[in-house]
């Protein structure tokens, strides 16, 4: 290819890009547009293109800067697509922009590495592409308006007998574009005060959010915003160490006391995540115990997965939830071998529960210990919000109330290793473990990714502890997302938008078709302002991708009769299978098919309220309405943080909680709560200006 | 055993102990002593034994309450042991109240199995341990102070022909105890205003911190708390999903550009910890690049073992900092062979320094990419704080100034991979890698590490980019540090205390014994109000225990001299060994031994500024004299963050920036930073009290 001859053509054809230096678009590419810091000068002024112009503004609502380029890119495709022109990568040249873009990019990349070191030609290049590595594609990676190449990046090439890492790198982002399974990340700024809203790039605009993990909305709760505010302003930012070295604090034991309380263990251990707690623990249990044969159900997580793999134990998989299959695979193994049974109760994908209790039969009778993965149940399920596991005895539990002893024989009592989350329902960041003493010490004192890593800060360790209390004492979020659950799913089925049923909060809509999905949250998103992430293959099956929703006690009955009509609209649009065409179809992942007694509410009638008092039911938020926190839960956290941060005074202290502006009472919480809820701003700077 | 006898000779033995029922012990052990919500009221109680009281007392400043049952355990042994009573794990039995006290917590495991199964027997028992599983000493674990063993700890004990696990993992624990290598948390919680103070458990017992990596004090400087306090306010806690799913915001995406442009490359990316970015990035790379090879640093951190381990590729570990032994191992492979070269910058347990540039130049030679970890470097090297890769080339950058341009062939740019914390020297939380754009999107899109795990909070994330938008602005924090070491360093020096010579900011003072180590610590916590942690094998070898301290800007000329004063009464009272006898057994670690050229300072005189106007070297912070803070640094950062948080308001705005009282301005700081610091308190809430 005749880089030189390339280069005149693209000078030729773009008046803008043609006629600025290599240099300059270098500069353009790395500096920040003042007027939109996110996106780079070089990208706002491909708004003024009249082929990228309309590209950028139809992504620009939603797209990152980043990663914006590529989207770019892809938008030009598209627009071609709609004139009719097919463009894939294999006949990108025929597309005269992106064709003269990619050449521009790698003409810029000749030029760096030939002023660096002047020694690159092209016939050492030729000779630097190694038989193992394919060559590349042109990937839209190599598009001027991603950033700029470094001299580093031409240095493979400029190393003759080299093997060439950035054309590697180049081939396997292609295998990506071309099974669709690149991710592009959506830019969502979620706001505290207009939750479930968020912005986007554009702090001007914004959208409804309804794919977080976020689940009961904590990450904005009074009392754990009014807790960090005042760990921070004492204890400043960071940790300052690992746990062994000036990193562990009365917050992060406190903490573990607290974790080891609410599934009643003896004690926990708090990780970066609950991905480093998964993988840490699995792989230091299984490369110690002597012989030991993971049991994994095929649906597990990705950190369940890397965890076994990586202890180098033996791992069988066993098919999702099915315990005759389980059986069959743990007779195989003697008794005294050890065995961990690993799984999950809420499989967030596609919302299945875990039939942990009959696992923990199993277990019992071939001499297997369990591990149960309650990241996406904590602070959901059960009355204290242990997870599943308490909520299958939720009686005995409730009635045990704010006890920490273990229940014998319940089914979360019979678990002996219980991992979850900080991140999600308590709206922070951070995993754990929960097992025997003897256990969690073993894990604390052999797990490299406990022992070398620097600790949670304060700040965080303290708003996810508030998280914790406040939900342990506060059964209504619970109720009220469930109940929120069960409007939606009724109304989904009501239009027939096929929906994977299942016992649990997570409502799969079903698109079963990549591009379906990606352009079903493309339009969601600009046509209606609702966010919610399509889900594609790895993470799911190709045919059974889906739009993921999580519904929240936050969300009000405006806004999910608006989602509902919304989503209804786009299947209309882009033509997507309906429940009616999935029966023709014969069915796919339960939609379309005999609904199976695993898809019951695990949340009962009863346990939701709805068979008692009629004044105690969940009612579903209303727009304008303030959000309902619980007066009891708020001064149990703050009772907890007494003797680290002094009493709280009742008094309007302006301690940052400008955000919180709306919250409603529920319970008759009186002045001294009320009064440190400061008038509604939407955050006290712009309030001030 | 007879367990009836034990417990009957026990409950004769323990007045209080022995007529106080096995259900009420657990709930003791279990619930929180109202008075010191980290102890258990067990804990509380055993404060009033005469044998155990003096035992707990002496432990209580420093040891937390989840380990102190271990702790208080040892203390008895360390009083019989002074007593003239030697105790090993073999002949614990000797000591009537350890002895009596494991059986009891034995005897209530067994209660606890017999109540749940009714189905345990002793002959059971015998068989329940496998062949493969050593017996298990009598743990300090099993004492009854530890938490209150649950119905699951003794579950596999009542399971006939099942792996005993439990007694497995006392078996383990025994194994670190037995090496001594079990480790004990301190607890330390670091005051933003009083920095480097911190409390111990208790909240009135103050200690001098002199081994956290908060290098800068970053974690209470003004800019990063207010930044902390605004983005918390508006944006909430958690970032509530993963970067694909509604947790990727503005937040994570300018952080990002922000260490793109610190290291000058074309793309970076954030994990959950520097820990995670090394496995992610190490496994993904190593297991994807054909028949990659992996040269790793003899000295090289445990996240990237891990992550080369994890690849599954070929590891070669070459002797440490030895470029003929890395340059003997990589000619073995032909050129064209994937090799990566993995290594530090900084060591952070000796203080020694990667020849950068010789790796670069044995890379380019053998087709290698470079893969450096700046952990302990970022933010302190560098007059931007990028690094020692940035600080061999200091003139270069400092004349380039804030572009973010790279320079060809400066040893930076030469560099392939760069990974770096933000949880030390920037004093928040999470870790990064820097490289090429497909590099890091390669990363991106593949490292399960990063996929799936949720986003680091917003407030976390703006509080770590305030700080580096500061470090890079000012380098007055830097020389200050560097100074202060080269004054502990002389002052050591003259006293004949033996420190480890090397040319960074770590000071490892060689103890050369594991128990005196630990002991020296101790002691110096009890006697002193200091604390430094003992460094002890597997981190360094043994016969190289240490103290590593660690200088900041903060510590004062008095606490200086206090400290070296302090460490060498603790060398005369334990008798430690000194330079000059170091030199008499033929030195160690560099200690005692002649001096080399590697140990000479890497910040000149001249980058010190000792060189220039006398007005313009470092001082030493006088007692009572407020930090310094920097004007044009904290203005930098607020501008960065207006697009999203709105211009900051100059007026007394209580965004709680009261623990930042006594904040020294350094080069006429205006009114308009002045007038945001809040008069001396402590904290908000004590001073509202």
């Amino acid at each position: 290819m005749d880089k030189l001859s390339s280069l005149a053509r693209f000078k030729a054809s773009c008046p803008f890009l043609g006629r600025t230096k290599t240099s300059t678009l270098r500069t353009l590419c790395t500096a920040s547009s003042p007027r939109f810091p996110t996106l780079s000068k070089l990208t706002e002024k491909a708004t003024e293109c009249p082929v990228m112009g309309p590209a950028l503004a139809m992504r620009s609502g939603q797209m990152v800067a980043g990663y914006a380029s590529v989207a770019g890119n892809v938008d030009v495709n598209q627009i071609h697509k709609a004139k009719g022109v097919s463009i894939t990568s294999d006949d990108i040249g025929k597309c005269p922009h992106a064709s003269k873009a990619l050449a521009a990019a790698r003409m810029a990349d000749d030029l760096s590495a030939a002023q660096k070191r002047n020694t690159a030609s092209k016939e050492a290049k030729a000779a630097a592409t190694p038989s193992t590595s394919r060559p590349a594609s042109p990937a839209p990676a190599g598009c001027p308006f991603h950033a700029a190449q470094s001299s580093s990046e031409a240095k493979s090439a400029a190393h003759p007998g080299a093997f060439d890492y950035e054309q590697f790198y180049a081939a396997e982002l292609q295998k990506k574009h071309e099974d669709k399974s690149y991710r592009y990340f959506n830019n969502i700024n979620r706001l505290a005060a207009k939750f479930p809203v968020a912005h986007t790039a554009n702090p001007k605009s914004e959208v409804e959010v309804w794919c977080a993990n976020d689940y009961l909305g904590m990450g904005n709760n009074p009392v754990v915003l009014e807790t960090m505010h005042r760990t921070l302003d004492k204890y400043g930012h960071g940790a300052g160490g690992t746990r062994n070295i000036a990193g562990n604090a009365s917050w992060h034991l406190n903490l573990e006391k607290e974790l080891a309380d609410l599934h009643r263990k003896p004690a926990a251990l708090v990780f970066s995540s609950c991905y480093v707690a998964n993988d840490a623990t699995l792989s230091t249990l299984g490369s110690k115990l002597p012989g030991c044969v993971y049991f994994s159900d095929a649906s597990n997580h990705a950190s369940m997965i890397q965890g076994i793999k990586h202890s180098g134990a033996k791992k069988v998989i066993w098919k999702h939830n099915d315990m005759e299959d389980l059986e069959s695979k743990l007779k195989q193994w003697p008794k005294d071998t050890p065995k961990i049974i690993a799984f999950e109760s809420v499989y967030s994908m596609c919302g299945s529960i875990g039939p942990i209790k009959e696992i923990c039969d199993l277990a019992e009778k071939y001499g297997a210990i369990t591990f149960l993965d309650e990241v996406h149940a904590v602070g959901l399920y059960g009355p204290r919000g242990a997870g599943v596991a308490e909520h299958l005895d939720y009686d005995a539990y409730q009635a045990a109330g704010q006890s920490s002893d273990p229940i014998p024989g319940s089914v979360m009592d019979r678990i002996d290793i219980i991992t979850g989350t900080l991140g999600k329902a308590y709206g922070a960041v951070g995993g754990y473990i929960a097992g025997s003493s003897r256990f969690v010490d073993m894990i604390r004192s052999y797990a490299a990714g406990f022992i070398f890593t620097t600790s949670l800060p304060p700040v965080t360790v303290a708003g996810a502890h508030a998280s914790i209390i406040y939900q342990k004492a506060f059964n209504g979020d619970r109720q009220l997302m469930q109940w929120n659950v069960r409007e939606v799913k009724k109304r989904f089925a009501e239009r027939g938008i096929p929906v994977v049923p299942g016992p649990s909060h997570i409502v799969p809509v079903l698109i079963g078709d990549a591009g379906q999905a990606k352009d079903a949250s493309d339009y969601l998103l600009q046509q209606h302002n609702i966010y919610v992430q399509a889900i594609n293959f790895p993470t799911v099956a190709r045919g059974e991708e889906r739009l993921r929703f999580t519904i929240t006690p936050g969300h009000t009955a405006e806004q999910l009769e608006r989602a509902i009509a919304a989503v209804d609209d786009t299947f209309t649009q882009l033509g997507i299978r309906r429940e009616a065409d999935w029966i023709a179809e014969g069915g796919r992942c339960g939609v379309g098919m005999e609904l199976k007694e695993s898809a019951v509410p695990i949340w009962s009638d009863e346990q939701l309220g709805l068979t008692g008092n009629p004044a105690d039911k969940p009612k579903t938020r209303r727009q304008g309405e303030p959000r309902m926190v619980d007066k009891r839960a708020i001064n149990m956290a703050r009772k907890q943080f007494e003797h680290l941060l002094g009493l709280v005074v009742e008094q309007p202290v302006s301690l940052g909680l400008g955000s919180l502006a709306g919250i409603k009472v529920k319970s008759g919480l009186g002045a001294e709560v009320q009064s440190t809820v400061a008038p509604s701003v939407e955050s006290p700077v712009s309030a001030a200006a």
